[in-house]
């Protein structure tokens, strides 16, 4: 195949877009791949579409190898099957939703788990119909708050979604490893590196669920990495509980004036001229609790205020505390939701106060309240002590307060323990390139898709669901294979194997070009080939840079002694050679 | 490539789905191949996949050969678009609409003229770059009021939509022609019978326009085909007007009573009986004239009251009404609007009364009046008179009335004649397959694309659009090529080339079938493989006779002396054959 750039429809433009906040985005639409259509939603090119083309095959190879079955859904369905699931509500403003005209709910499908189950329920009966494994690769819609970085986070993109069924959890382990293994596959030939961590299941529910990561500073996710080479997405970091402490030499707790302290510095500096320590070692933030009023929202939009405490060293990270609540949404409380509470003096918020406890399930204000998981029993704290420009030192938990609870709440730095005792883990930004979930029996019971097994019984069925962004990993490709003048496709996704450029005057170049892109050809090569006439060689040069095929053979000025120049797109390293030796030059040195 | 029905996800139905009208929706939910998800909405199963992909390779192949180049849109665009070009108006109620968390709007795309349009402002600038042909393979979705008869009138389907760009008339005349060739070896090549007939651009616009049809009865077009070879949609049929009448020796208007006629036949033997004609013969319904109070309703809403006279021997034809009325919709009027009318007698509505004309320009209520174009001038009439229970004769078309103009207004029937002059025409049902547009200068304009030209004027550009419906051609191929007992693939997009089925006891029809499909998959054929065990021969051969793949290699009973029986599905024709003979025989026997 030979594409000729005289009537491609491409133009490489100049400038970056405005928009651009990331390489990807910016070269891919510089390039001539994607053309922005609305917020987060593109239109591919024909460059732009072939590597979709080429990342999708590779997908669908990796699939069909661990037998999963293509089948292709609408992007509409009922607004029903998710009512019926409870996503409707967990999705909120994320689902697309639209009325047809005869005013029945549909939407546009986030995610196919409903649809799937739904089918299988239809057509299978029996345990001897199962194992059975799914997938499609299809545009998904999602009505993101913040579509940002062009490709990476989109309000529509392609995804390959697979959906497993198993009559028991060892079949549903074995689905789930053979995807498993098969998004290893896909992410080793597409040349992504990625950790693979335990996850939060989100929105999606079920048991047990581990996402790809693929390391990137545009990354929106924060993991962890321990020595021992366990990770895990930073939502899924499991603190060290403090050693308990013998809290018997520490006197009541003392309440103190702090006025003009607004921050945890001033407070720690107020408190060590004030009631410094009975051991002349300084107060520092560590001996702080913060305290935040926080409002939960469940799907449903049910709203429950509660107060967490963090060590006053440490921001509390929201996200986590969104996992603690199981996936409820976590705000800071409002000024309505405080006029709705009693008993909270804001700025001087704890536990405790001179009359007795105030937070948690003995205390005066009712408001429920929870600690930090990191923190040790009988650990002493300054804190509010729910009086105006009044704080209290001592306090002391176990003692002095007892919580409702413990939470993941405080950000995870760089040296806190691993979870498996191996050592200090640091943390690293990524970005999701794949996601694998046992669901288990959640949307099957919902939707009640039960098979007779062997001895003639009912039972519900188990299932996995799996997702890879087409899209998002084509860009996450172009992110990692780039340099400061264009792409850099590895040979596996490029759009184009080789790139012939014919320049310079007379027929020569241009006869030479066409030789040679009938020689690739006819090699099964694909081909661009640059026959542009009345367009100068740095021009020629430029666009072949920035499009980023792998090889570019130039038919240049030597055209008339049969000499061409083979450009290696990766490494700058141009090789004089014969016209006749480029086939063999480029087919020696190619890495895929 | 080997499939195997113990794995594929698939279940045959015995009995049909409740709501199929037509066969091939029928037999591809009866198959397996489709399966409903919403009205009009379907997913596609393995096997109805890979007859759509194979059919898209068609249309693929055909659309690149003609140097039209692919790209992706999305589905959901911005409504803004559809607004500058009028369309939001015109398509009303069929375009689904919704809004986005930011209360942006949007719709999911019918089809895509006016993203490609800016596409190309956006990117291209003069004439040198065109002409330009793009074009997509893409899920398409219009609400329609009515889905029917499976994938032949969905809401969601698969078009391949081309658009060409180009400086001039003859530019475009050339691409107009290039996608018309292509389409024609596309329907070639799927075995679809068709005719081209010239057709209404409807809401797309724009100045040329022909569709291709493919006979069938349960197409929902009517078109006409002349002596000639002319064809014609019946919305562009073009009546002969009768040869002007000498009236002078016909009296003036006899006006007569006229109770209980409620019908054209009783108001025909009344009037036979108290004003029978003056030559003695009998007066016909040919002789009436039915008015009809229509209401035309534009995209904007916009709604005109309007009388239309057709001969009281024919129907009238809205959707032909509606063309003459520049695409308008017609309806009967209501209770409503004729409440707002006066000097209207429903039931005995005429052109004229005893007081003089009633309808059109002069008369005295004020309502339009039209006449169908094929009514001769010097005409005489039994029309009403505007009086309760009164009608009128001998009323002189130009002596006594005047329309404010024709249109084609009548019902077309088999005999009448064709516009060709070539004799008589035929009717005959069919359904849409493909259609071209000429759409000129239209959206370019609506929308700002201009190019410079070869002196530096900026010029609009002018364009033509290009539609097949995969999704429908699929489901027609399917409509004409079944039996009875399922489905009957041609050659060219069969699910698999072969079918191989293992039945009997003992090992040795499984192991030859085995043996079977390893050398049809080596010789490059896709094979589906019958491996089911404890499944009857019956039943095996009702699921392929089902399926309908075109070959079908029995490995039965005498398998142990290595024989086989090769079952043409077309002819049902079974050959018995040594099994090494099957693939040559199979191979010389294949009709694609």
């Amino acid at each position: 195949m030979i594409e000729r750039l005289s009537t491609l429809f491409v133009r490489t433009l100049r400038e970056d877009p405005g928009d651009a906040e990331v390489a990807s985005h910016r070269l891919l639409v510089r390039a001539g791949y994607i053309r922005r259509q609305a917020p987060g939603i593109f239109a591919w090119l024909p460059l732009g579409l072939r590597v979709k083309r080429r990342v999708e095959a590779i997908v669908r190879e990796e699939m069909t190898r661990v037998g999963a079955q293509e089948v292709s859904f609408p992007g509409v369905l009922p607004a029903e099957m998710y009512e019926a699931s409870g996503r409707l509500a967990d999705y909120g403003d994320t689902m697309f939703r639209l009325a047809d005209r005869k005013g029945a709910e549909l939407v546009l499908a986030p995610t196919h788990e409903e649809a799937f189950t739904l089918l299988v329920k239809d057509l299978y009966s029996s345990y001897k119909d199962l194992p059975l494994t799914i997938f499609q690769i299809q545009d998904k819609y999602r009505d993101e708050a913040r579509p940002r970085a062009g490709l990476l986070r989109g309000r529509e993109f392609t995804m390959k979604d697979a959906y497993s069924f198993d009559i028991d959890d060892a079949g549903l382990d074995e689905s789930y490893g053979a995807q498993r293994d098969a998004y290893e596959r896909i992410f080793r030939r597409l040349g992504l590196e990625y950790v693979i961590v335990a996850a939060d299941a989100g929105a999606m529910g079920g048991s047990k669920s581990e996402e790809f990561l693929h390391p990137t500073e545009v990354g929106e996710d924060t993991f962890v990495v321990a020595p021992s080479g366990y990770a895990a997405n930073v939502e899924r970091y499991v603190s060290t509980p403090g050693e308990p402490i013998d809290a018997s030499g520490i006197g009541a707790p003392v309440v103190f004036d702090s006025p003009d302290t607004p921050t945890i510095d001033t407070l720690v500096a107020h408190a060590n001229a004030v009631v410094p320590r009975a051991d002349g070692a300084a107060w520092t933030a560590a001996h702080t609790l913060k305290n935040l009023v926080l409002a939960l929202t469940d799907g449903a939009g049910e709203r429950e205020i509660v107060v967490v405490g963090v060590p006053g060293d440490r921001a509390a990270d929201l996200k986590r505390v969104e996992v603690a609540f199981g996936g409820r949404e976590a705000e800071p409380a409002t000024d309505e939701d405080f006029e709705k509470l009693s008993g909270l003096v804001r700025g001087y918020i704890g536990p405790w106060s001179a009359d007795g406890p105030v937070l948690g399930a003995d205390g005066s204000s009712g408001v429920p309240y929870y600690l930090d998981a990191s923190i040790a029993e009988g650990s002493a704290w300054i804190t509010g002590a729910n009086e105006h420009e009044k704080h209290v030192h001592s306090l002391v938990l176990g003692r002095d307060f007892t919580p409702d609870g413990r939470v993941e709440a405080a950000e995870v730095l760089d040296g806190d323990p691993s979870p498996d005792g191996s050592g200090p883990i640091r943390t690293a930004r990524g970005t999701e390139i794949g996601h694998v979930f046992q669901l288990g029996r959640k949307y099957a019971e919902a939707l009640g898709l039960k098979v007779l097994d062997q001895n003639g019984k009912l039972v519900t069925v188990t299932m996995g669901s799996y997702g890879v962004g087409v899209t998002r990993n084509l860009a996450l490709v172009a992110e990692a294979s780039h340099d400061e003048r264009g792409l850099v496709w590895p040979e596996a996704v490029a759009p184009f194997d080789v790139q012939v450029v014919a320049t310079g005057k007379g027929a020569e170049p241009f006869e030479l070009g066409e030789r040679l892109a009938n020689e690739f050809d006819a090699a099964g090569f694909e081909v661009l080939f640059d026959d542009r006439v009345k367009v100068s060689p740095g021009v020629k040069f430029g666009d072949a840079e920035l499009i980023g095929v792998p090889w570019i053979v130039i038919a240049g000025k030597e055209s008339a002694d049969g000499r061409v120049e083979v450009w290696d797109r990766r490494t700058g390293e141009r090789t004089p050679l014969p016209a006749d030796e480029a086939l063999a030059f480029v087919r020696a040195n190619r890495r895929g």
